[in-house]
């Protein structure tokens, strides 16, 4: 261990306080990327994360984006020693449906669930505002014992990670040299459990689509024209249940292109982790597993791929009834990618799918909502090793080299880009109920998180070999 | 042809914009029954017919209902005479989406349209505001002029009809005697065309469902769940589709059983009506038949059973993106229904039929919204031959016995409860946009209504034999 790391972690521990003040500033903010009407608010999030990083004494900036900014800072190390870039996202998912809060998302609060854990409640708690402040909060620990870091350190925070970081590869591209570090690091995914952190090395793609369904040109009487006229709701259906077959596979012609098998000792591994499947779905309140027949549930979730209806809508969906045959209806639809499933692709073949669903006098419109593929980190670096050493001293166990079902393309995005390996570190936990009512971040998530961050720290700054 | 007809048509000329400001008053009501929202509005627009009917000289009450209340209304003829029950509702339909209205729904405005014709537009102009006042405004002009109304005069207006009518029948039941004429009148239909107008001697019923698929108990991240939890989208768009085979007959075991074969002079008849199925479809954007193969169009929407879905929703459905699974999806449906089928076995075919298909560890949940039978009313009745003969004098040629699509269920609850036939004569045009944005109401259905219905009442009142 680093000699001046012991000192650092006594001084997380007595400042988390002001950790956590710190961090309910920022929870406040309601930065929604995906709704037009919140710009604004991702703006002032932008803005607070720059003043806070300037007082850490790090160089920072606010830049812009033809969407929502970026926030940069760099911060020289005390000595000579490698380059970090830590990435996080600053936006935060939607809140609706907001009756299902028992507590308004952005008044953030530190309080007891039932199980007698601490809990920070907020949207944003998890994903990705505590996270990326378990960072900040480390380095400010650093900074207060030692006067300086140990490490040169970058940080790269995203304003539109919750809606397909439209602007990132441009920025990358635009400032290779400035964000080019030795390794990223990325905080952004969660814990094996409660008392087991993880290092997480394979990420699904991710590929979305809002696909509109036009059939007559205005709402209709269903009693006048229902028989005669094409109810857009129909076809829709049928183009949704037809995603499918009856062993759960994805129909679409060559979507399982590139999906490679899961070699024999990483099934074995998984098999090997503690985990029940029952468990995992009777803790949202299912029993059968609903994906491919024949897969483990685990190999559901992590290496293989999906399609998701996110969301549907159409006709009148208000109290009461109304019998109209709707003109419109849509829906957003979803795909998870492994191994070499090409987004472009499979957009396509989905475009042609509907097309080939839509009768000849309606018409259908497509939205993309980004795109990426599947991701998957070397396990055997030097960073890694030295990362999951840190983890296990914090945790007093092993860190897990685990699977994620999630969608993370800028670890691809840094490999692919700017040569730079990255390593996926995050203190998450399943029930954080993140991109849903009543997100939590767990008190000890956070505590951990940042004292792991100033472990991890210092374990980098340790000369190498 | 009644003796003093001729003075009241005069007056109803005279009298039509004072006809147009009374019945704009009664639009800038938002009585929107299906919406608890807008009780208070269903109230005001019942104590407003109240008021301009007992200011008529009619004995008019307002008669509460576990829902909306009812207004009730008689007035004696001047000598001995037949007694009628005009029937109308005064509640409208929800005005969603609201963008897609060029004006306020609720402030009515007498405009000219693209080709010419004056038109009252507004939500309720057409169904059924502006054709329960046609019925008012002739009783007025035979006040105004004879001093009395040739024939005993009850009206009965109700305030559920857009939300399935769920006091009627116990309302019926309690005030059988009082309701009970020799005939009834309603007027929620429409004209054959612009120029012909038309007696509706066939309607179909309604059965309408609501049905809610809940799987997980939450919303979950598609990242961390997608695969391995059920999504509800999928297992109700599966719903939803299945209720049609490629012929587009509905697939409910039983659904067809009491469905008659058009008699052979029925089918005759409509295939010489003046109706082109291209330009009915075509008039909404649409070119070819969705329903029954080998029906027509005709057949399709006015003697063949249907099923549609009139809304359905779920996950996220604002701006951008959601990766979300959601807990719950639900989509409302109707049934439109013919002949001799039964609503309660059609209801528990479609309940069986969504249980079969929801998954064991999830669960449905359903809201009835309404169900009557089909209607069937004779063509050859005395009051059927008087009315038809007025029409034809108004308009200048014969008035079309025509079938209609939609579900007036109050002509069957009148047969079956009171033992009376009904008349079923309204002056709406297929273009009215009812239960859409921008309904209207032509000017010239507005003052030929109030006028039939005169010439109509004096009609009746002319000795029988």
């Amino acid at each position: 261990m680093n000699a001046q790391t012991p000192s650092v972690l006594a001084r997380i521990d007595a400042d988390l306080n002001q950790s956590l003040e710190r961090l309910f500033a920022l929870l406040r903010i309601p930065s929604i990327s995906t709704d037009p009407a919140f710009k604004a608010e991702c703006a002032s999030a932008a803005a607070w994360l720059k003043a806070d990083l300037a007082a850490l004494g790090f160089e920072a900036t606010v830049r812009p984006t033809p969407g929502h900014p970026m926030v940069v800072a760099h911060q020289k190390a005390a000595s000579e020693g490698p380059h970090v870039l830590f990435y996080g996202h600053y936006d935060v998912q939607p809140v609706d449906p907001l009756e299902l809060w028992s507590a308004p998302p952005f008044e953030p609060a530190l309080r007891e669930d039932e199980t007698g854990s601490r809990i920070i409640t907020g949207r944003g708690s998890s994903d990705d505002k505590g996270q990326l402040m378990t960072f900040i909060e480390a380095c400010r620990a650093w900074k207060a014992v030692t006067g300086a870091l140990p490490i040169k350190v970058s940080i790269l925070l995203e304003g539109e990670e919750e809606s397909g970081s439209p602007s990132l590869k441009p920025f990358l591209d635009a400032n290779r040299d400035e964000l080019t570090a030795d390794v990223a690091l990325i905080c952004d995914t969660g814990m094996w459990d409660r008392d087991t952190p993880a290092i997480t090395t394979m990420l699904r793609g991710l590929v979305g689509e809002e696909v509109e369904i036009t059939c007559a040109s205005r709402d209709l009487h269903s009693g006048f024209y229902g028989g005669a006229a094409r109810n857009p709701i129909h076809v829709l259906s049928a183009i949704v249940a037809g995603l499918h077959d009856a062993d759960g596979r994805v129909t679409l012609p060559g979507f399982y292109d590139g999906v490679p098998e899961l070699p024999a000792e990483v099934q074995e591994q998984w098999r090997n982790l503690p985990f029940e499947e029952s468990a995992f779905l009777g803790e949202v309140g299912l029993a059968d597993p609903a994906g491919e027949r024949g897969r483990s549930v685990l190999e559901q979730v992590w290496s293989r791929p999906t399609c998701e209806a996110n969301g549907i809508t159409g006709g009148y969906t208000g109290e009461g009834f109304k019998t109209v045959i709707a003109s419109k209806a849509s829906s957003k639809i979803s795909f998870r990618l492994v191994g070499q499933q090409d987004p472009d692709k499979i957009r396509a073949a989905f475009r042609a799918y509907v097309r080939s669903k839509v009768p000849a006098d309606c018409h259908v419109t497509f939205k993309e909502h980004g795109g990426s593929p599947a991701i998957s980190l070397p396990v055997d670096g030097e960073w890694l090793g030295r990362a999951r050493q840190a983890l296990g001293a914090e945790f007093g166990r092993d860190a897990a080299l685990i699977g994620c079902g999630g969608s993370i393309p800028i670890a691809g995005d840094f490999k692919r880009m700017l040569a730079m390996d990255s390593l996926m570190i995050g203190f998450g936990l399943s029930d954080d109920r993140i991109h849903s009512p009543n997100e939590k971040y767990d008190l000890a998530s956070f505590h951990h998180g940042i004292r792991s961050w100033a472990r991890i720290i210092g374990a980098f700054a340790t000369s190498r070999g």
